[in-house]
């Protein structure tokens, strides 16, 4: 049983969040989803439906694993103190932090990833780099992995970066079970990443 | 400028849903998003967190497009008068009517599939059977279009076939835009499905 705080906030990216939540959230897991955001009325994703809050971020930054998803909502974000102050407790307290897309900007923006490889979405990318200078940003990459930090590219590399989170922590075959079950094809290879080269990165 | 009704109810499949939206969601597809639920309270996935729900079946069936995701709460709403009333509407209506995973269950058990091709989730794909005995099931498909149904394999596919849904729509350049956007390696072949064979299908 562990707990995961998936962090959300205005403009959240949809497939960010719950690309990886379907993951996580195989009952086999036993992982309690917990959805965090600062105010606790429903949050409206970058397309509009709203999801529930859970617990704000006053109510405590004690889990397990803490997801953070990006979008259109993180250049308003990193620049939320309540926001960026749950983040560093909470890093500190777990076993496993993991950033999708511009979440990875977030939390190099208070120093978490900070002589660290990491990686975010391409498209984004020279966006992101500036809120880490101290960060060894990866431009060729689906999803990157340095000790308790696991960052990943655009979107719906968040749900590849989750199965090799899973692998990480429940082992290999309970990683392919839940991707057989989704019927994903998982990129199981995190340097696989043909949208570094689309977008001018290599 | 097209309307987009989301049908949602207890234990729905998370990426089933929010995969799709992810596509139809993107700005420039002008897609209006609604989280349509037989009551107006938040709606819990299969996986916990909960929707808003923006509008009761009561309210109204005329969306241009209709979108159905399965999940383990589909064989409770097969039996759910006010969502087969709802579907049956709102199929007649909308130009496009789309199911992923067992949401085919849901189509298929008020007719709306007879005499069509369509397919369903692999691991329930015995299972979805019997809710359409004039359905021509398709065992080895990522998805099925036929008229203006079209049906997907489990959870992912529902991205491939929102992918196939726009390249229909709006063209196959958006379509290959948005992928590009969301880092997706789309399955663009709706005959690609390995899943098959492994449930023992083909």
């Amino acid at each position: 049983m562990k707990t995961l705080a998936a962090l959300v906030f205005p403009e959240f990216q949809t497939l960010d969040l719950y690309g990886p939540l379907e993951m996580f959230g195989d009952p086999k897991l036993e992982v309690e989803i917990t959805i965090v955001a600062e105010q606790s009325t429903p949050v409206p994703s970058r397309h509009g439906p709203r999801v529930v809050v859970d617990k704000t971020l006053a109510e405590g930054a004690h889990y397990d694993l803490v997801f953070v998803p990006g979008g259109p909502g993180t250049p308003v974000e990193v620049e939320n103190a309540a926001i960026n102050t749950w983040l560093t407790v909470a890093a500190q307290h777990a076993e496993l932090v993991m950033g999708v897309c511009t979440g990875a900007a977030l939390l190099a923006n208070i120093g978490l990833l900070d002589g660290r490889k990491a990686t975010t979405c391409k498209e984004d990318f020279e966006w992101s780099k500036p809120f880490g200078p101290q960060v060894d940003w990866v431009p060729q990459a689906r999803w990157v992995e340095d000790g308790k930090f696991m960052t990943s590219s655009g979107v719906s590399a968040g749900i590849d970066m989750s199965l090799g989170a899973i692998a990480r922590l429940w082992g290999k075959e309970t990683a392919e079970r839940i991707a057989l079950e989704a019927e994903y094809d998982w990129h199981r290879d995190p340097t696989w990443d043909p949208f570094a080269r689309h977008y001018g990165l290599v």
